[in-house]
């Protein structure tokens, strides 16, 4: 399926830089949210956007919407001077009838959306794109296709088991230190050991992004940030010890600080980064400060990823009335952070 | 040391209420945000305030912030039929020298402090006011005092089990179904029996306040509340079933929600209240939102007892520049909350 266009394109240092976005689940709002984002061109930085997707769903979407979107097959767009778009079009069960399910999950709807997606990670895992956005899929309709992988950010941890999932706003940048796990297994993992490692590999991700501009603030883990021991223990013996030795190594970091506490501290300070010592630790903050602007990102890979902060919304699938905010978020700061120049 | 005066004040129904108000730590910035919110009389609600503290603390702050107030001796006092303010003096050890240590930790600030905090809760307890306002202490100076408490909240917990920690603002209101706990300990606490009884005490306690007002939705403990048990057991096992009994017994309860989405939920909705299960849930979203105007509120107490949402600020003490926007939120819900009319 991949036409292995453009083997070397780290050659032409004039091209513009390449994007991929997969375009979600057919039958959600993913395919609004990427043409509208892209519609207002003015909204995203000058790049080649490759879209991984169907034909027919684009151009059903375009209709609907009345968006004007030159999407040229990919195999026939070169190389880009100017803001340029391109269709990577990804075969799937749906091409068949050309038709798709509305507002729901469904496992064909399911299935599409993973091999987008797969196609566009693998693009860049070739080192041929500089980032990927990804629309929202649904986890039940992978489910019900019987993708093995529970969403995105599991499917990338299989090549990248250091994969950092962080969340990045005008506002507040959180990155998690653990978070699809239970609170119970969340204490547990808190060690010096992984932490340590965890630092080191944050530390890397974002001094490729810009070289020493960013710090970390760690939170505790338990009220007050332990109350020098009185609430718990972790702070002394395993993120204390952790913080000290990244610091030795020359890590921007600093902590452990009250998590509620921390948040405040970074709000409003683009180059200060809170680290979240558990799911809801960072994302309680995050969702506050940044509900509709909020863009998931993937960091410790060797490219950048994001997402809009959002799901499916089959409730309003097929209505045109998605917001198309977070998307443009996603886009311009994969954009933004992408850390490789080709 | 208890004049034991009005021993049955709720005779006169003409008269204001009467709400106690302990002047914090002598060496921070306690009794300068008393006077300043006393002081812009508008601000505060009709009521006869009755301060606990040094009389030579309070002149000398006076002088020195230019606030003009009279404090005439509470035995004096008598009923209030419009706004008064009257001090209780309490004696310490601080009057021998007329002095105090003004921006540190002080074994003799911490024991006045104590002192002026139990005869206001003493009073409180006896039925004798409506709602007490407490001004910050230093947990460290009652430490060097030898008092056994750790604070506030501790001491009326041996009166009161029960007590719930709870914070308002404007925008948010939270309360806590625990607080001071390692967060391993906090997630072992989670029982659906523990949780059946503090959602009794809680409804009650807002039930006096406005019957039929307030609801709660609680949150769940693990990441998206626990995916269908994919990410952690305690919502199905405990907190689904301690909701579903309180509902049956006619209170106006829901969740367990995923913690990232809650309190966005009770965002600006003031009849809504979020039950955070553990200390930092509830005061990572309530200090983003309400960092300068937060209320800290002990709910299941035969009276009402406030607080403003900041310490000593022993940096700042005897500058004349601190704030007085929490203390005035603090009086003003005193008496909006105060149940009992007398």
């Amino acid at each position: 399926m991949s036409p292995k266009k453009n083997p070397n394109p780290g050659k032409d240092k004039s091209a513009l830089p390449r994007i991929g976005i997969s375009i979600g689940d057919p039958g959600g709002i993913g395919p609004e949210v990427t043409l509208k984002a892209l519609g207002q061109k003015r909204g995203v930085p000058a790049a080649h956007y490759i879209l991984f997707g169907s034909r027919f769903v684009l151009e059903q979407e375009k209709k609907a919407l009345g968006v004007d979107l030159d999407l040229r097959p990919f195999a026939q767009a070169g190389r880009c001077r100017e803001a340029c778009f391109s269709l990577f079009e990804v075969e799937t069960p749906l091409e068949r009838r050309r038709s798709r399910r509305l507002g729901e999950s469904s496992g064909k709807n399911g299935l599409a959306s993973f091999l987008y997606f797969q196609e566009a990670a693998d693009m860049a895992r070739r080192g041929e794109l500089r980032a990927i956005v990804t629309a929202p899929i649904s986890k039940r309709s992978w489910g019900l296709a019987g993708i093995q992988w529970k969403g995105h950010t599991e499917y990338l941890a299989g090549f990248y088991p250091q994969a950092i999932m962080a969340f990045w706003s005008a506002r507040m940048k959180v990155a998690l230190y653990s978070h699809h796990l239970s609170l119970k297994e969340a204490v547990r993992r808190v060690t010096r050991k992984d932490l340590g490692a965890f630092f080191s590999v944050l530390h890397r991700s974002v001094e490729q992004i810009r070289p020493g501009h960013f710090e970390f603030l760690v939170a505790g883990l338990n009220p007050h940030a332990g109350e020098d021991g009185l609430l718990g223990h972790e702070e002394a013996d395993e993120i204390t010890p952790a913080i000290r030795l990244a610091r030795k190594k020359g890590l921007k970091i600093s902590g452990p600080y009250p998590p509620d506490v921390v948040f405040r501290k970074v709000l409003d300070k683009p180059n200060k980064i809170a680290v979240a010592l558990y799911h809801d630790q960072g994302l309680i903050a995050f969702k506050i400060v940044a509900f509709d602007s909020g863009v998931n990102v993937s960091l410790g890979l060797p490219f950048i990823r994001t997402s809009p902060d959002h799901g499916t919304a089959f409730d309003i699938a097929g209505r045109g009335t998605a917001d198309a905010g977070s998307m443009v978020e996603a886009i311009r700061l994969a954009s933004e952070l992408s850390p490789l120049p080709f």
